[in-house]
């Protein structure tokens, strides 16, 4: 089995300079970050590493063991758990993205089949729950109980907030607030806790990691903003899986709160009729995408990630600059602006 | 939300005399454990305690954790952790099976409709990874690291173990050792992990834990290897779930292993034909039944479990007589003699 680097893994498009250049400062450690998980996906059973490497493999961003990576570089951390900790965050990763493909019956990823789509969705939840338990098995060996808190902690937040996603899905009651809330919990989660395991290997202030902390849970926060804006307004080409998929399942994002926010009495039935009772007149993804333009949502939608992100960069601030941190602020960037 | 007590939780039928003389003797490290399940079920999102105490509360036996509280009680533990642990061993134990459930499609389960049946697929999903997240939450607080050792390893077991069970489904050249590794793995590691927990609580010496964890392990292989032959025996009343589920599903269990190995080119057809084709004639699983008695595949199961359970005591034998020890031992004939 080969894991695929991340730069060599995404051969449809270029890497946008910011992720070329994060690759490139941490190039040995995301080598090793690699090499781990491919050891540790190991398992008697060949389906484990097969399914779970076909999901590892199909060029995701690394962008969650990138930030523990990084932050480690950033305190000048010189030992070998970095990687190790980075490995068991792209697990987590992976397992919930098996997971939430089987919840959501998705069927590409990242431009592929998703692993439901391939093997059907009893080996995914089971290859979800190995990926989980492998990576507490990880963290007894490193034997940090602080490290094993944060993330216990960000996999039981992350449930949580999958859970919730599930109950307001076709709720168009659902405010601003609540809908912040599952984002912070599926998505932010996983990019704080990540962020945390670089300050508690690198020995930092309760303090520095609480700064370390916001900046991940704001990144992942604006991330998952943008991410929702983009079902209604990437291509499905740069995407990489389908658009309007949200529209389609009744997820009620950001657009469109404020779409439904602002719109007059038709356009509010036509969001009832497709997103509450999940009946998609012909057209209904074009006319959706039209509403929330001419109501101003995907500003709306693109100045909040915005606002998320400068937040973000300010706790990153309180650190020196340094290639690491400097990096990590153009990220923050990169979150907004990126197109898929 | 209320969490009935063992003993109040199965209305249907009386409890057998062993398991009745077990709860009384861990009346109250059960209520224990009991409050401390409702207590960390709780979450902000209600349907994480509701779908969890639907499956939590529908009379299971509650036999793994009990076996935590047998094992600390038997070396005369006077703390307040066993509860603790026990707790985590029953979630882990109901995150697995809501699993099951939805990777099986099974619809009920103890004699009501299963969480997937209810709920559909996706919230047990998610509400099992719940639990599992909140399990390793617990065992943080609890702070020892060997006990996280043995139930992070016991969930990659396990998870190991199902994947195996799906890999060998519908595979009719799955043999009797490869049976009893999916058994030992996705069953036995739990009880075996119950078992050890009790003894690292009350820090026994290394080759004591081992005893324990081999009771645990046989226990649970002999339980399993009985769960497999009622489901060709038992009546659908006394098993609370539909009779002939696994021969439906297409999986390969010692009565199957045993009349296939031994029939005739007819009846090896026609296991094929059910098992691997899962095309189920009519009046299948009644001649399934009818071969698997004539040709001595119940007995060949029973008297395998009956082995398990034999080593399994010959293991508790090393510890001095004690009620929880003789209970323990009794335990063992249970799981090979009971009917549901």
């Amino acid at each position: 089995m080969k894991i695929q680097s991340p730069d060599s893994s995404s051969p449809k498009k270029e890497l946008p300079p910011v992720l070329a250049e994060l690759h490139a400062l941490i190039e040995n450690d995301l080598e090793q970050t690699n090499r781990i998980i491919v050891e540790q996906l190991n398992a008697q059973v060949e389906l484990i590493p097969t399914l779970g490497s076909h999901l590892i493999n199909s060029g995701g961003k690394r962008l969650r063991p990138a930030l523990t990576l990084l932050t480690a570089k950033m305190f000048g951390y010189s030992g070998d758990q970095h990687a190790l900790l980075a490995a068991v965050i792209e697990f987590i990763h992976t397992a919930t993205l098996l997971h939430d493909d089987v919840v959501d019956g998705s069927l590409t990823r990242r431009g592929s089949e998703t692993a439901n789509s391939v093997w059907g969705s009893k080996a995914p939840v089971l290859v979800g729950d190995f990926l989980f338990s492998r990576s507490f098995q990880i963290l007894v060996s490193h034997g940090d109980l602080k490290v094993l808190e944060v993330v216990a902690d960000a996999c039981a937040i992350i449930s949580e907030g999958e859970v919730l996603q599930l109950v307001v899905t076709k709720d168009l009651s659902t405010d601003e607030e609540r809908y912040m809330q599952v984002v912070s919990s599926k998505t932010a989660a996983l990019f704080s806790a990540a962020m945390q395991l670089g300050g508690i290997l690198c020995k930092r202030s309760p303090e520095e990691i609480e700064h370390l902390a916001n900046y991940g849970l704001l990144l992942g926060q604006a991330y998952q903003v943008v991410d929702d804006a983009l079902d209604y307004s990437a291509t499905q080409e740069t995407l990489g899986k389908t658009i309007g998929d949200d529209f389609q399942e009744g997820k009620i994002t950001l657009p469109v709160i404020h779409a439904y926010a602002q719109g007059n009495e038709e356009e509010r039935a036509f969001w009832r009729l497709c997103l509450e009772d999940t009946n998609h007149p012909e057209g209904g993804l074009q006319r959706a995408i039209g509403i929330i333009k001419s109501r101003g949502s995907l500003d709306y939608a693109m100045k909040t990630a915005k606002r998320l992100a400068d937040e973000a960069k300010e706790h990153l601030k309180k650190f020196p600059a340094s290639e690491e941190r400097d990096t990590m602020l153009k990220l923050a960037d990169f979150a907004v602006n990126r197109n898929y």
